[in-house]
């Protein structure tokens, strides 16, 4: 038998109601690879775009941390560790150029600039949030989105060594 | 000098506020293709993705006739006549079809189906509502937007022909 998540978990992974919906129909899931998997099926074939927005504006802008009373307080967590790196090589000045750009970037777009964090420098956040500004807007709806995935696939991986951590030895 | 209209005008050609705003500001156009180019800039390259949907969402049903207290009429008159031929084609059966095909198609994606029905008849209209239903929802998202664009277009032509017509002559 498979780990066994529910919606709520699946939502700290990605904030489309409809992508945790659908992962807790297609679980449980025997390893986090089939897990990632159906979420790929999931995000890129049956969340329709509005559900693409919903899970953007779950996350905060980078370089600011999410809201106390964010919905999924483990999201919240998640998203505070993945911009360590950026936090930890960011100066006032980078920090302050990354909220100006960041606001450029949601007033063309419509949406918070989202990119997979982890590992990432403020610089290198900075320079990429320059040349994905140039997009048309359904270039970067596209990749956005796809960033979205690789967060999505970095939370699942989480979620089940967390589980493997705190879960009772389980016999067939 | 070429036809001044307004934010009204352009609104009944694509319902995007950010479009009809961006073409007045791009105005006044010699000719209608010159309203054409700048229609095809602003709507792919500056109006977000929620622009889109609020542009798709300011359509009727296809097969059904937009509601009486549509923000703008004449979008309302012009979509009627859009789907002239696809009305008289159209028997008991197949408008019943393309109803229940409607509404699987927005449960999927979100939004309306969008077609340029011009010339089109309701068997070709459903044929191709089942062909796209396939797509994945970005694709479908992107096609929706085309389709937007060629009534966008015809639209515009409209608008222009019909300044012509009760336009005072003017000397230049």
């Amino acid at each position: 038998m498979g780990s066994v998540f529910d919606e709520k978990d699946f939502l700290a992974c990605c904030g489309s109601t409809k992508f945790a919906k659908e992962m807790v129909v297609a679980g449980p899931f025997s390893t986090h690879q089939d897990a990632i998997h159906a979420a790929r099926n999931i995000w890129f074939n049956k969340v329709d775009v509005n559900g693409w927005l919903e899970a953007f504006a779950a996350h905060p802008q980078i370089g600011q941390t999410p809201s106390r009373d964010h919905k999924s307080p483990i999201f919240a967590q998640w998203s505070k560790g993945e911009q360590s790196t950026a936090l930890s090589t960011s100066t006032e000045l980078t920090l302050q150029e990354l909220l100006e750009w960041n606001a450029h970037y949601r007033g063309k777009f419509g949406f918070v600039f989202l990119i997979c964090a982890s590992g990432r420098s403020t610089p290198e956040i900075l320079a990429e949030l320059k040349i994905r500004y140039q997009n048309r807007p359904i270039i970067e709806f596209e990749i956005a989105a796809q960033e979205q995935m690789k967060i999505t696939e970095l939370r699942l991986s989480k979620l089940f060594s967390d589980k493997a951590d705190t879960a009772p030895a389980v016999k067939p």
